[in-house]
C-alpha cells in the first residue's frame, strides 16, 4: 500500500499527496527553460525528435488510490470532462462490477502517465498531467444492480426549484465519470478509453466538455473565475478548516451504508449564464448581483478577497453593503443553518444557440458529504431570494454517491459490489 | 515602430519577435516553483489575495504589430476559436473599416494583456497567456463593401472534391476572425469582446472551438497530435527553410492587389474523424494508412520522426514501405508538384451524435501564398487517392485572404479599406 492510502488521519493522506504533487510541480518547472528555449527552434516547431524533459503541465501526476478519490480535493484542471453512463439491460451486478473493475485499471494507469491496456495511443509522449478520474453512483445504478438495499439515506432525488429549466436527457445516470487533466488531449485520452471500456455494459447517457484557467494563467494561483468574469470559490471551506473532512467526506456509515465511508456526493448541475443581459449590466450593478467586487473578490462590506464577508455592514446613505437579494448572502453559511459544499467547477461552451446567444456557462460540481445539509439547503435559499437567479438557468442535474477510493489491487465500488 | 515591424527582412522581424517570446518564457518558467509551492497553500487554492507572478503560460505575449498578422508562424495555442461573420446589411465599407479598426485596437490590448475598451473583465488579472488574433476577409466581404475590383486573384472559390460533405452554414464568411491562447478564459474574452464589437456590424455565421496540447504535456515541445493519435505537422515548412517565405505570404503584388503583400490565404476545414471506425483498426494498419509510426511519427520509410520520407523504399517482401495510398505520399510535395502549405490545427469535440458516435475532428486551418498552389492541389490529389479519406469526412470549408500585419497607429485590412 502507498504512503498517500497508509495514513491514519483522514486528510493526511491526501495533504501529504498534494504536497507530493506541489513540490513535483515547483521542481520540474524549474527546468522548464531549458524545453522551451532549447529544443523548440525559432518558431517553436519541433525540429528534431529527441526526448526533452516535461514541464510542470505534463509531469505532474495525482495518485490514483488513497483513502478518497482523486478529483475532488485537488484545484479543478484546465479541461473536464463529465459523462454519465447507464449500465445496459442485463449488465447487472456482474457486469458492473467488471466494468468498475477495468475503468479503475485503466484510470490508475493513465494518472500514472502509463498506456492502459490496448491503448489508442491518441495522448502518447504525454505526461500525466494532472489527470484525475473520479466515479460515482446515481440512483439507477442500484435498481439495476440489485443492491437497492445498500442505497444510501443521501443518495434520494434532489427535489426539484422553482427556477429550474432541465433537461431530463441532460440529467441523472447511473453511473458518472468525472475527468480532469491539465492537458486537453490527456482528458480526452481518457474519456476515449473509459467510453471503450463500457462498451457492452454501458452507453453514454450525456456527456459535458469543461475548461478552467490554465495553470500559470494568472496572478493569482488557480483561483477560479467564471465565465461571467467573477472570481468564484473564494468562500469555499479549505483544506485547512478542522471540519473540512466532515463537511466534504461521509464517516461513520455502518452495515449496508458502510460502502460510502471515505466517500462524498456529487451534486452536478448544468448552469447556463445568460451572459448577452449580464454583459448589459454595468459594473457596480454586477458587483452588487453578486456581492464582491469583480476586480479582485473583495466583498463589498470591505477589505480584500479573504475578508470575512460583513453580512450586517452598512453603508453611508443607509444601505446594506451586501445587498439584500445578493449571491454571496443568499448563499452564506450563516444564512443556511451552516451548509456548506466545496465547489469545485469546469465553465463550458458549446458555441451559440439559433438565437445567437451563447451556450456557455457553469459545469457546477458540488462535494459535500450530506447534499440536504449542502447544496439542497442553499439551493432552497437561492432559488426564492438570489439576485443571481435572473442571469443564470439551471438546465441539468444530477447527484451521485462517490464512493470512497481503493488501494492498490482493489477498484473503485468494490465495496459495494463485493462485500 | 517597434523593433519587430523595422526590420528589413521579411522574416527577420518575427523571428525576432518569437526570440524574445520564448526567452521571456523561458526565463518565465524558472520562476514557476515560486508560484506553485508557494502561494498555492496545501491543497492549490488561494489562500491569499496577494499577487504572485505570473508563470510562462501567462506571461508570454505575442506583439500584435508586425509585417504579418500573428497566428500564422506561432506555435498554435492550446485553445483555439474560429469564427466567420457575415457584414450586416448597410454597413458597408465605412462600417467595415470602423469595425476592423475596433477590432485591431481590441486585439492590439488584449495581446498585450490589457484590458480593452468598455471591458467585461471576464480574463481580468490573467496575462496575454500567448493570445493571437487573425483576421481575414472572404469574397462576401468585396461584394458588400463595394471592394469588387480589390479581390485578390485567388480569392477564388476552392472547387468540389468528390468526397466533400459540406454543410454550407458552417462554411464561408465574409469576415473571419482566428482566435489562440494557451488559457481558455483569454480567449473565450477574446471572443467575447471582438463579438461585441461587431454588434451591429457584423453577426456570427459560424463559431467553432478547438484545442491543442498544453505547453509543457509532453515530451516533444508542442509537437501536434491528432484526435487519431497521429504526430500531425512534421512535413510542414520550416521557417528556416529558405524559400519558407515565399511559401506562406505573399508578395510582388501591385496595383489593386498591393494590399495583399504580407498577407496569406487561410483554407479552413472543419474535419470529422470517424474515430469509431478508426479504433477498430489494428495499429499496424492504422500506420500504413498514414505511413509514419504512430508512436513517434517516424515514416515506414525508416529512421525518425525528422528522417526524409523515403517514397521509393521497398520491403524485404517487395511492397512498399510506404503503401500506395498512404496519406502522406499521396499528400507529399513530391507527389504534388512542390505544393506545400503550412498547417496550423486545432483538434475539436462537440461532444457526440445522436447515433452515439464523436462529433469531433480537426479544425484544419492551412496557411499559403497560393492557395491553388498549396491545399487545393494537394486536396485534389487527396481525394481521389488517399487512404485516410476513410476514416474522415469535410463538413465545413473556407477560403480567407488575410491581410498583413499593421503598424502601430494602424490597423488590419487598413491598406485595402482606405488607399
Amino acid at each position: 500500500m502507498k504512503k498517500a492510502t497508509a495514513k491514519s488521519s483522514e486528510l493526511t493522506g491526501r495533504q501529504e499527496i498534494t504536497r507530493r504533487r506541489l513540490l513535483g510541480t515547483a521542481s520540474a518547472a524549474g527546468a522548464a527553460g531549458l524545453v522551451v528555449g532549447g529544443a523548440g527552434g525559432a518558431y517553436g516547431y519541433a525540429a528534431t525528435s529527441g526526448a526533452a524533459p516535461l514541464t510542470s503541465v505534463g509531469s505532474t501526476a495525482v495518485p490514483f488510490h488513497g483513502d478518497h478519490q482523486a478529483g475532488i480535493v485537488e484545484p479543478a484542471q484546465a479541461t473536464g470532462h463529465l459523462i454519465a453512463f447507464d449500465l445496459a439491460p442485463g449488465a447487472g451486478r456482474k457486469g458492473a462490477a467488471a466494468l468498475l473493475r477495468r475503468w479503475s485499471a485503466a484510470a490508475e494507469a493513465m494518472t500514472a502517465g502509463r498506456a492502459p491496456n490496448d491503448d489508442n495511443q491518441i495522448a502518447l509522449d504525454a505526461g500525466p498531467s494532472s489527470l484525475t478520474v473520479t466515479f460515482g453512483f446515481g440512483l439507477g445504478f442500484f435498481d439495476k444492480t440489485g443492491l437497492k438495499d445498500r442505497v444510501p439515506e443521501n443518495l434520494a432525488p434532489i427535489p426539484p426549484f422553482s427556477s429550474d429549466a432541465l433537461d431530463p436527457k441532460l440529467s441523472d445516470g447511473d453511473l458518472w465519470v468525472q475527468i480532469g487533466s491539465d492537458d486537453s488531449l490527456v482528458a480526452f485520452h481518457a474519456l476515449r478509453i473509459l467510453q471503450k471500456e463500457a462498451a457492452g455494459t454501458a452507453t453514454t447517457r450525456w456527456q459535458m466538455n469543461g475548461f478552467n484557467r490554465a495553470p500559470g494563467a494568472t496572478e493569482r494561483p488557480r483561483t477560479p473565475r467564471n465565465l461571467m468574469g467573477q472570481i468564484d470559490g473564494t468562500n469555499n471551506p479549505k483544506p485547512t478548516d478542522k471540519d473540512f473532512g466532515t463537511k466534504v467526506f461521509v464517516s461513520g456509515q455502518t452495515g449496508n451504508s458502510s460502502w460510502m465511508n471515505g466517500g462524498s456526493y456529487a451534486v452536478v448541475r448544468r448552469i447556463r449564464m445568460l451572459l448577452d443581459s449580464w454583459d448589459h449590466l454595468s459594473l457596480d450593478r454586477q458587483e452588487r448581483v453578486i456581492g464582491r467586487r469583480k476586480s479582485d473578490g473583495a466583498p463589498l462590506s470591505g477589505g480584500t478577497e479573504s475578508t470575512p464577508v460583513d453580512l450586517n455592514k452598512i453603508n453611508p446613505d443607509g444601505s446594506l453593503a451586501i445587498p439584500g437579494d445578493a449571491h454571496i448572502r443568499v448563499a452564506a453559511p450563516a444564512s443556511n443553518g451552516g451548509a456548506a459544499m466545496l465547489r469545485r467547477a469546469f465553465s463550458y461552451h458549446d458555441g451559440y444557440d439559433q438565437d445567437g446567444t451563447p451556450n456557455a456557462g457553469l459545469l457546477f460540481v458540488a462535494w459535500q458529504a450530506d447534499p440536504f445539509n449542502g447544496f439542497i439547503k442553499v439551493q432552497q435559499k437561492l432559488d426564492r431570494a438570489d439576485g443571481l437567479s435572473r442571469f443564470i438557468r439551471h438546465e441539468s442535474s444530477a447527484l451521485f454517491a462517490v464512493p470512497g477510493g481503493c488501494a492498490p489491487g482493489e477498484y473503485v465500488g468494490q465495496r459495494l459490489l463485493e462485500s
